[in-house]
Order: structure tokens, then C-alpha cells, then sequence
């Protein structure tokens, strides 16, 4: 111990006097200091270290950690409780529960109801469409679902992408049948990939749709849908299927003949409402069903007036006769010919990531709030299955959308039970309150999707990405550019593949600090960043922080020499460099090209008559190094050190022995 | 200096101790250590930090460097040397260098002329093709190039993807001159990508062609320009237009009865002259000369013996009539029909990044090799200007060739001066000799072909990446196995997409290791790295090994609760966990998502009851934590430390104080 701390004790000082009489070496009982070797890792067989990382990759959470050393009937028994996620709280459930989930169910029916027919008119899709969909896939998720507060249904985005991905292969009104098939074909295959995700464990992949990317996209989807709500608004027959924003502005006043003044008036009273509803729940939390039932209200009390001023006739578009009765099954509706074939797996893939990551991230956002953990993956099953089932029985891709199941939450919903009573609720009006509809004019659906999706415009997230983050905010730019001019899905693509660009980005040009010693301690930190740090005089301390490979090590070898030069300046000058130390602390792998680079910098370092030392390679790289050594022993023992500040002193004092 | 080391005393004592009584904390007197702030880094302005970043991508190797401080006139010189590297060399040039340089480049001469014809043919070009580029190319590059090993010419794999990417649209049999523009608009359009890379700096997009990558396409192109060569050394007539492995050879079995016994057994006596001659100058360096002028023997001795024996009547095909006379200009002949600009362009890309992969690898081994600098971004603009040159001059694309530079090297070659000598050279074949090849076999042609790829599988390689990496095996295999069976292209395509997803991988799943104490010392390391370190009790040392992201901060937070909770079964049962303790040191950057993921993790680390510490985080990151704090203080100062030994001889102080 005390020797030890001699030892250090001998290190600090050696450099504080190196710092102060220029370089002159340490006392000389630090060439007899205890210096600390560089272990090899524990020798693992390449398959083990697969098996480790396969883990890593796929199964980071370890899901089937609980299942171990249980007798096999409980392994079993826990095998159906993870499958069935119901089966935790049936058991238990309470009246007092349900009375909870039956306001809350009731709650997010009265805004699932209108939005379901708005978003499935939004898809270009049968207003019933919408109904069905909100019907089935919620009792599928009360099943299978682990998350308490996603409120299931169709959603505003996956509507919109999956309407102008289909619309431009097939017309919905010159072959409504047809589009319907594909619609529904897209949404199985939408469903599979999301469980396919789930099941292969590949949940990771909507990790690539950073939050910066998700705020742009919406916002801009969001702009794109409250747009397309102008037909309606305006009451305009002839309108472009277009999407961005310059043709749909183009067709709004090129159009300005079918303007018809009562919509307008209508919708602008409605929309006035929804939103003020909408800024009331904002302000004050606990009046939230204000804006839960605003839409309802909007619709009864819209339809009515329709009713009794006959205003059908006076030119406001009403939706028109919807027969009642439950979802009819539409497997025998899948569509696999060939010619539309490639159409509908692309929407399915597109739609399924986009509602996916809605999906997951709302359910996460509440699990976090409520502290409960929900499984990435299962999640995913259980919404692939969901879409898989609705596709079968008349419904369109549906997920947990973020504004009801904030109503949701706000309505104190304890267990996904509150789908259930929506569902019924749904049910029920499927099944006797089709006809009320009839009168529903289409402009009030138009008012409910703009105050809807407003809610997906988060000027506060931007701002603080702004804050954070520019190249964050580039990205969030660039989604959402992209989405209003381009398209929806290429601005999605493009934000992502800036976002991975950037990654590559940080691994192609690393940083790299150089390093001095903070005075009269042992720690060495990055020059830049700590005043009090000091340059050790005869060293050169760089601290590399990424892994090495193939793409950076041609960097790497420049800069280092860089570095070496502009030291050979900096330093004073009557004390010239003699060792390079390497701290590979911070480099986690190192690939061939990546021990390739270590070798060649090495030797070109020796050329100029310097000595290069590596300090705490990890256990990855310090397996490389000694292969590395096997073929020819490029890195002594004697070069590697566990810490900077032994190199130093044990350094300095051979320094000074070999030229006294 | 004795405070300090009084307190490394305790902190070391207090971990053993804590270590031995079961986390008893420390001596009081730690309570008054002198700690170790973490400081914020000095203040910069987006747009100061945008420049390092821009200059760090762009300009890591500071060319402007030597120009600061120098008088303008002095600047200008120096501009013009750098665009004209032939002017370093010249003024000094001497004799003695000359007659070095003449011996290289009359080798390399005798090694172009075959070759140059040969990969003429390889391309499905004219054989003058060939001549003419291995003429005008090496003068400009003398002039612009910065290495003084590179021979300049055309390359087998360059030639072998030009021609079977051009014949996909055009046959140059029955369309030779449209072949041979579009030839020449490729050219140009390499050229042009070639020297915008260095234009632009972006340099480093060669650089995702890792090693691994470039070994297996190697090998497995070179196995299907040699496959090629079937067609000339068996003689047959009806050949594929395929490259893939299996209708080459399916082409081979069903045209037996085209196979010429003549043609089979000269192909195959000049192809083991070759060969032997060839391991000679493998086994005695000394001897390279005979590996250089084995192909003009062959060429010259082949053509003597069909010209004695009139082979050429007995089914042994010759290359025939070629006219004598210079390059002709071709800037006439480059066609912009937007019928086959895509075509050309994409070539142009491809051809243009192989090659130049290719000619600046040889460059860097050479410099290496003789430890000068060559500059990757000047010698991309030289080689470009050399193909965009060449492109006017009816020339085909051009670049450094392995193994003519390695004769080059061996031959002694002093400067850029032995390309001159060989483009003399092979103008006064151009001039005069060419008559002599009209009797030359093309048998002997592909055993010049073959001999000269086998030198592209490198075995040696091979066997060094299996050793080193196994996934940069499986990207080496997969590249050699995607050019042999689907297509040269899109081989390298699938190498290069799996060498980036592993970069991603190792930033989705970054590195995390749990750390312990050294006994008796400060030092912390990866508890399964080194055996010697012990567990803190109470305390839970994570060190994160890669850039905090959106791609990563889910699996940090599921992970991180996962070490947790093992960790809670871990500690010895009369000690419970207290702190958790995140080394920041190798985190070099983190955006939004990722201090989303930090505030996360500390909150539902506190809701456990535990304690969130953070450890020497690096400037950009504590630029973040800072950012955050404004929002709402969530890293408080005492939370955060500079070194893990701080951190825990602090928290066990403060915690002893806490509860007695």
C-alpha cells in the first residue's frame, strides 16, 4: 500500500518537477515503482464471444432471465403469462378498476368514433372502414398487449401515407373495390414486418428514427394532412391527389370557382370550437374531456343542423347512407397478383415502421410516466398480430395513437380493459347508430383531423432541439422540408439517412484529445477542456475515442503525425518530445485495417526517433495487439502501461537512466 | 501535494476496507479531501465549433499548414508546387537518378505493352485502346501525381467492370463504335468523379472500402478475368457475354467441340513460362526482372512461332492488322445522348472509385515503404485530371496497377520520371512496332492476363483477417463470394453495406463493462477483463464505450436496468447497492436522445432509491449537461466527478455521515 502510494506519490511529483526544471527526470526510486502489466482477457472460443454478442444484439433486456432454474410447469404457466399479457391482471382485476376504465373507455369511444370515420375519408377509404377498424384491433391488443394506456386505433400519418401510397397505382373512386383490396392487403403485410421485427428481435431498427427525425416528420405530415382537410373546408369537388404543399396550394385557389361559402363558414365555426375545446384541456389538465368530447359534440350538433336546414341542398357534402352491422371477414379480400404485388409490401413496410414507432414510443412514454417496463419486442408482436387479425376482418393499419391515448391516461385508465369499452362502444354504434350519420357533413370531419393533428406540431421539442443539438435540429429540418415539398416517405428517408450519416460520421473522423496532467494529482484530461491541465514535457498524451477500423484509420494516421509535428513546436525548447502515449481507454474494437494502422503508426513514429506507448487497451484490442504479436512482436510488453501516469514515471525515469 | 496524496491514501484504504467489513465506510478525514470539479469546457460559438468540425472532416491533414506566415509571393510558389508536384523533383534532378529511373521505366514498359493490350481486350476494347492508354495517362500524372512509384496504366479490374457494364447495353461486336464512345464518355465521367473526390476533399469515401472488402473482391475478380481467359486459351468462338462463375463455365463445357488442341497447348505452355517465372521473382527479389519481361518474351516468342509455323491457319486466332500513329483526339467521340448517359455515368462511378481505391492504396503502400507523404485528396485530383486527359485522348480509365508499380519499385525507380520513360516507350511502339503484333496469339495474351491476376488472391491476407477479425472474414468472404456468383458490382455493394452495418452495430450496441478496483490502487478496470479487480460494495461502476445516441439510448436504458437489478443479486447480501457510478470518459459526443436517456435513467435510478453519479464527462457532453440544467437542474455539481477513485471516497464518506 504505502509503497504503492510512494509510487504515485513519486509520479506526481516527477512530473510536477519535469513541468518546472523542463523535463529533468524523476527520483530514481520510481525505476524500482510496482508498474501495473496489461493483462490479457480471459481466453473465450469465438463461439462464446458470438454467443455474447448475438445476445447483445438480439437480446439485450434478456428476456428468459425470469424463467431460470423454475420447475417446467411454471416456465410453461410464464411462457403463456408473456404470450398473454391479459392473463396478469384479469385475475386481479377489481370493480373499482373497472370503473376506472369504463369513464376512460367511454372517454377515448366519443373520440375515437369521429376520428375513426375522419382518418379512414383521410386513407380515401369507406368512412365504416374507420368504425372497423376501431372495433376489432382494440380487443386483439386488451389481449395481447402489455402497455395500460395505448388507446388503439387508426391514426392519423399511417392513414395519410397509406392513402397516397395506394392512390398512386389505383384510383379509390374509379375502382373503389380494388383499392379496398389493396388496402387491406398492405395492411397485412404491414402487420407481418411488425412482427416479424418483433419476433426476429429486430426491434432496434425503428431506433433509427432518432426523436429529432419523428418531431420533423410529424410536424410536416401533419401540415400535409391539415392541407389535404381544404377540400372539405372549402367544400372544393375537383381536388388535386397530390400531396405537397405546392400542388395542393395550386389547386386550392385554381378552384376558388367551387369555394362554397356556407362549408366554409361551418367548418370555421367547428374548427373554431375543436380548438378553443382543445386550448382549454391544454390549460387547464383536469378539464380534458372537454376537448375528449369536443369532436362528438361537433358531430352530433353539426349533423343536426344539416338535418334541420336541409343544408345538403345548399351545398355542404354530407357522407351519406352507412349500413349497419359488425366487420365482415376480408381474407378472401387479400390480394397477392403479382402487378400490385410490390405495391403493397412497400406501403405495408412503410406504414408498419411509421405506426410501429408511434406506436411503441407513445407506449413507452407512458410506461415511463406510470413506471412500468414494457418489452420492446412483444410489443411489436402484439401489434403485428393486431394488424395481421384486422386484416382479416375489414380493418386498416391501426396502433396506439398519441393524442387518445393521452386522453387515455388523463381519464385514468388503470388496464388496457378501457379498449375493451371502446370497442363495445363502437360496437354498439356499428350496430344501431349507423343511420345518425348520414347527415354528417364532411367539412366537420375536415375540422376534427386539422384540430387533431395540430397536436403533432411540437414547438417546444424543436426549440429544444434547437437548444441542444444543431445537428439534430438540421435533421428535424430536413424531415420536415422533405415531408411538405418532396414527399412523406422520401422525407422520412432522407432524415433517417442524414441521422446515419452523422453516426459514420462520428466513427470516420473520431476525437481525439491531447492530454495533460492536472497539477499535483495522477489525472490526465483533455487539454482544451481543463486549464489547470498541463502538458508533460518530453510526452505527447493522445487519447483516441472510437472504435478503430476500416474507416478511420487513414484518419487517424494523418492526423496523429499532425499532431506529432505541432508538438514538436509547441513544445519548449529546450526539452524535445521522446514518447508518444496512446490511450485507447476509450476504443472499444479494432478491426484489422484498425491494428494495421497501430503497426504502421508505430513504425513511422520509431523512424522519427520516438517511442510509441499504448496506455489501458480494452479487452477487445488487447486480444488484436497480442495476435498482432504472434506474427512478428510489433508490441513489447515494455510499451504497454495500465494508466497514463505510470507510463510517465516509469518512462521519465529510464529517460533519465539510459542519459543521465 | 501530501493532502492530495493523504486523501488517494483513503480512498484506496476505504475501498479495501469497505471491500473487507462490507462497505463500512471510510476514514472521516475523506471528508475533507480537496475533489476534483468537473469544469465546464471553455465557451465557443456554434459557428467557432462548426469550423473545427468542418476543418477536422475536410482538412484533417491541414494542407494550408506551411502556408500561414509566408510572404505572398512565397505563397503563390508554393500553390503552384503543389498543383505541379513535378516541380519539387525536377530543378534537382540528376544523372544518377535518371539512369535509375530509365532502367525502371523501360521494365515497366516492357511489362505495359502486353498488359496494355491484354486488358484492351479484357474490356472488349480495340488493343490500341489499350497502347494509347498507357501512353498520354503516365505524362500527366508525372506531372500532377505526388508519388514516385506509381506506374500508371490501365488494370485488369477497372478494364473487366467497364467492358461487362457497358456490354449490358451494347455489344461490341456488332456495335464498335458507339461501344467505344460510350467507353470514352465513361472515362471522362471517372475522371471527373475521381477529381471532384479531391476536389471536394471527400477523400474518405474511398476509405469505406476496408481492406477485408478489398481482399475478397480482389480475389474474386481476379478469378473471373481469369475465367475470362478461357475463351482465348481453349480456342473457343461462342463465348458468354457472362461473368458470373457458373455460365462461364457451362459456356466452356457446351462449346467442347470449338476447343483447339493447338491454341490449349501453346495457352498453356507460355502460361507456366509465366507462372514459373513468376514464383522466381516471388522467391528471389533480386530476380524481379524475369517476372517483368516473361509477357514480352511471351508476346515476342509467340508471335515468331505463329508467323514460322502460319499457326494462325491451324485455329490459332491473332490479334491481326493494327495501324501504327499516335492517340488521336476523342473529345469528339464522348457522347452526352441522354439514351446512355445513366449508363456512362454509372460506370464512370464505379470504374472511377475502384481505380481510384486502388491507385491511392498503391501510392499510400509505397510512401509508407519509403516513408514519404503522399496527399490522398491531390493525388485523387491528379488521377482524375489523368483520366478526364485521357478521355480526349481516346484513352480508357487508368490508374496506378499493383503489380506494375511493385516492378517499378523494385526496379529502383527514383521519381514520376520512369512514367515518361515508359510512355516514350510505348510511343515508339505506337510508331513503329506495331506491325510486329499483327501475328501475336491472343492464347498468349490470356496466359498473360491470368499470370498477371493471380497476383490479386492474396492468401497471406486471407488468413491474417480470419486470424485477426472474423467478421471482417465473413465481409471479405461475402465480397469474394458476391463477385463469383452475382456480380462484380453488386459484390462489392453487399461487402461494403455489411462493413458499414457493423460500424452501426457497434454504435446501436455499444460496449459497457462493470468496473472494479484494483486493490490497493486508484485504478478502475472492466471487472472481466482483469481478475485483480474487486467489486466496491455499495457501489456500481458502468463505464459506456461509444457516442450516446438515438441509435443507442433505448438499449443503454433497458441495459443499464438490467445491470441494476443482476447487480442488486451480486452484492453480498449484508451490504445493499447505494450508487450508481457512469464512466462518461469514452463517451466523445451525445444529442438529444441521449440526455433525454441520461435524465431517464437518473430519474428512475432515484425512484429505486439509488444514486445517480457521473464521471468525467467529456466536453461536448458536459456542454449538454449544462444545456439540460438550464431547463431544470437535474446534474447537480455534486453528482458529477472526475475521476471514479473521487467519486467513491466522497460518496462512502458522505454516505457513513449520512446514516452513523
Amino acid at each position: 500500500m504505502v509503497g504503492m502510494r510512494g509510487a504515485y506519490g513519486g509520479a506526481c511529483n516527477d512530473d510536477s518537477k519535469s513541468r518546472l526544471h523542463g523535463g529533468k527526470a524523476a527520483e530514481p526510486e520510481i525505476a524500482s515503482m510496482a508498474v501495473h502489466k496489461v493483462a490479457p482477457p480471459p481466453a473465450r472460443s469465438t463461439a462464446s464471444k458470438m454467443k455474447v454478442r448475438v445476445k447483445e444484439t438480439f437480446f439485450p433486456d434478456d428476456p428468459f432471465r425470469a424463467f431460470k432454474g423454475q420447475p417446467p410447469g411454471t416456465q410453461w404457466l410464464m411462457a403463456v403469462r408473456y404470450l398473454f399479457p391479459i392473463l396478469d391482471w384479469v385475475p386481479s382485476y377489481s370493480l373499482s378498476l373497472f370503473k376506472s376504465d369504463l369513464v376512460a373507455g367511454l372517454t377515448i369511444a366519443s373520440l375515437a368514433i369521429p376520428q375513426g370515420i375522419s382518418y379512414a375519408k383521410l386513407a380515401s377509404l369507406p368512412p365504416i372502414i374507420g368504425l372497423y377498424s376501431s372495433f376489432v384491433p382494440p380487443m386483439v391488443y386488451a389481449v395481447l398487449g402489455s402497455s395500460r394506456d395505448l388507446a388503439v386505433g387508426p391514426v392519423s400519418i399511417s392513414s395519410l401515407i397509406m392513402g397516397s401510397m395506394l392512390r398512386q397505382a389505383v384510383s379509390p373512386t374509379a375502382e373503389p373495390t380494388l383499392f379496398l383490396q389493396l388496402a387491406f392487403t398492405s395492411t397485412l403485410f404491414a402487420g407481418l414486418v411488425q412482427a416479424s421485427l418483433g419476433i426476429l428481435r429486430l426491434g432496434f431498427v425503428i431506433d433509427f428514427l432518432s426523436k429529432a427525425t419523428l418531431v420533423g416528420f410529424m410536424a410536416g405530415a401533419a401540415i400535409i394532412v391539415a392541407l389535404q382537410q381544404l377540400k372539405a373546408l372549402l367544400g372544393i369537388v375537383h381536388f388535386t391527389t397530390e400531396m405537397g404543399i405546392v400542388p395542393v396550394m395550386a389547386s386550392v385557389f385554381h378552384h376558388t370557382s367551387e369555394w362554397s361559402w356556407q362549408t366554409i363558414l361551418m367548418g370555421v365555426c367547428f374548427l373554431v370550437f375543436l380548438l378553443s375545446a382543445r386550448h382549454v384541456s391544454i390549460r387547464w389538465p383536469k378539464l380534458f374531456w372537454v376537448s375528449a368530447c369536443a369532436p362528438l359534440a361537433s358531430v352530433t350538433i353539426s349533423t343536426l343542423l344539416v338535418f334541420l336546414f336541409k343544408a345538403q341542398n345548399h351545398g355542404i357534402s354530407i357522407i351519406g347512407q352507412l349500413k349497419c352491422g359488425l366487420n365482415r371477414p376480408s381474407w378472401d379480400k387479400l390480394l397477392f397478383d403479382t402487378a400490385y404485388l410490390g405495391l403493397t409490401m412497400k406501403t405495408g413496410l412503410v406504414t408498419g415502421i411509421i405506426s410501429l414507432t408511434e406506436g411503441i414510443a407513445v407506449g413507452r412514454t407512458f410506461a415511463s410516466l406510470k413506471d412500468y417496463q414494457i418489452d420492446g419486442n412483444k410489443e411489436m408482436m402484439a401489434i403485428g398480430l393486431m394488424n395481421v387479425v384486422g386484416s382479416c376482418t375489414s380493418c386498416y393499419v391501426t396502433t396506439g395513437a398519441f393524442s387518445r391515448s393521452a386522453v387515455n391516461h388523463n381519464a385514468g385508465c388503470k388496464t388496457a380493459m378501457s379498449n375493451v369499452i371502446m370497442a363495445l362502444t363502437v360496437m354498439v354504434t356499428l350496430l344501431f347508430l349507423m343511420p345518425l350519420f348520414v347527415y354528417t357533413p364532411n367539412v366537420v370531419l375536415g375540422a376534427i383531423i386539422i384540430a387533431a393533428v395540430i397536436g403533432l406540431i411540437d414547438f417546444p421539442a424543436v426549440y429544444h432541439i434547437w437548444k441542444m443539438d444543431k445537428m439534430d435540429f438540421l435533421v428535424c429540418v430536413c424531415a420536415f422540408a422533405g415531408v411538405i415539398f418532396i414527399s412523406v416517405q422520401e422525407g422520412l428517408a432522407i432524415a433517417v439517412g442524414i441521422s446515419i450519416f452523422r453516426v459514420l460520421m462520428q466513427i470516420t473522423r473520431p476525437k481525439m484529445m491531447v492530454q495533460g496532467n492536472i497539477k499535483g494529482t495522477d489525472i490526465y484530461r483533455d487539454l482544451h477542456h481543463y486549464k489547470e491541465a498541463q502538458r508533460v514535457s518530453g510526452f505527447l498524451i493522445l487519447a483516441i475515442e472510437a472504435p478503430i477500423n476500416f474507416a478511420n484509420s487513414n484518419y487517424l494516421n494523418e492526423r496523429i503525425k499532425r499532431w506529432i509535428e505541432e508538438e514538436s513546436f509547441e513544445q519548449d525548447k529546450h526539452t524535445e518530445l521522446h514518447f508518444i502515449i496512446l490511450d485507447l481507454s476509450a476504443v472499444p474494437a479494432i478491426d484489422t485495417s484498425g491494428i494495421a494502422f497501430l503497426i504502421d503508426i508505430k513504425k513511422s513514429i520509431e523512424k522519427r526517433g520516438l517511442e510509441l506507448v499504448l496506455v489501458n487497451p480494452t479487452g477487445e484490442v488487447m486480444e488484436k495487439i497480442q495476435r498482432a504479436n504472434e506474427a512478428e512482436n510489433y508490441f513489447r510488453p515494455d510499451c504497454l502501461y495500465l494508466t497514463t501516469g505510470e507510463a510517465i514515471a516509469s518512462l521519465s525515469a529510464l529517460a533519465k537512466m539510459t542519459k543521465p
